[in-house]
């Protein structure tokens, strides 16, 4: 399995690489007849050489959280648009948008192959879930230092990732109008206003 | 492929071939190096002939909904508590319980495996999620037939299924003390009290 010969593939720049072998992933979990995105089909399906990935990416788990890493990055910026109230809804507009497409759709579910079944490869679970409450804490912070109360991060993952996160790994769709507004107004409506403190978060 | 002689292995009633073949599932996704549930593996794992896991299921991803949907049938019971309010909690408690296990973890997290990521197959999908809003479309007529006024379904998925699918899919630990009632109490406390009509659910 060891390449013994230089290859006759056009040498592709380590950017180039990693696009592409992102946009293999992508394109094999959108074929029907893709079957699994292992590591030797993502290559092919790249046109570069398996042990390329394995060296970059150490296994499928760390390519998949690194793609889903970047395009949710790429596809949920993040404002301040002067309120929490705002800056949540337009991070359920970014997530609802993302997931009324097939490839928004392919990344959270991209997510969700990329845990394992077991205790292995905690560090890349927690990573993904850093990098999204990284997102939401920054949400926190700025509502913090305006005097807003915001809701504990366990309520925003109920109440606001989770609705996301399940419709797009089956597939449900979202209902047609007003959805984040909706989900914002739970959120915000169950912690009570903003001056009051909202119930105990989880320890 | 096809088997061309008597096989060694001792005869199987088919209810003692779905429990292998359910138990060598559970058994694949919780090893960690069990590899993928193929059908090939799993049938190994079972002591079955592959053609017979084929036969019967037809694919892994309907073999996964028939697990899924035994397992969480008899995890998850619905008993009738009296109200709309202990009902739910009820759910929510085996629902809570279920996934600090992890087979309890690996079942749902086996529903979002058996999800195909095309349109392919959605005919698994849709099953399934009738089954879960089966159990829960009885709890509504129940509320409904003693007067109360029980929220949408989309607003149950929203805010008791997907905290808790979420959770198992991902591996987060559900908060230590009340979480089932905490979730129960967003949902019906969003939903105004129990003789006020509700915010109109999706179309």
């Amino acid at each position: 399995m060891t390449p013994k010969e230089p290859t006759a593939r056009i040498r592709k720049s380590p950017e180039q690489v990693r696009s592409a072998v992102h946009q293999a992933v992508i394109d094999l979990l959108s074929d029907p007849d893709g079957g699994e995105p292992t590591i030797p089909a993502i290559a092919q399906r790249a046109g570069v050489n398996h042990t390329v990935v394995y060296r970059r990416w150490g296994s499928r788990e760390a390519l998949l959280a690194d793609l889903v890493a970047t395009r949710l990055e790429r596809d949920w910026p993040l404002n301040d648009t002067g309120s929490l109230r705002g800056d949540l809804t337009a991070w359920a507009r970014a997530g609802v948008a993302s997931i009324r497409t097939l490839e928004g759709r392919l990344l959270i579910r991209a997510v969700a192959l990329s845990m394992p079944s077991s205790a292995q490869a905690q560090g890349d679970r927690a990573e993904h879930f850093q990098r999204r409450f990284d997102s939401i804490e920054r949400i926190r912070e700025r509502a913090t230092a305006r005097g807003e109360r915001p809701p504990a991060m366990e309520q925003i993952l109920d109440q606001l990732v989770a609705p996301l996160y399940l419709r797009a790994i089956f597939g449900i769709e979202p209902p047609a109008d007003g959805y984040p507004e909706l989900l914002v107004t739970r959120l915000l409506g169950t912690q009570g206003a903003p001056d009051t403190a909202g119930p105990a978060g989880p320890a």
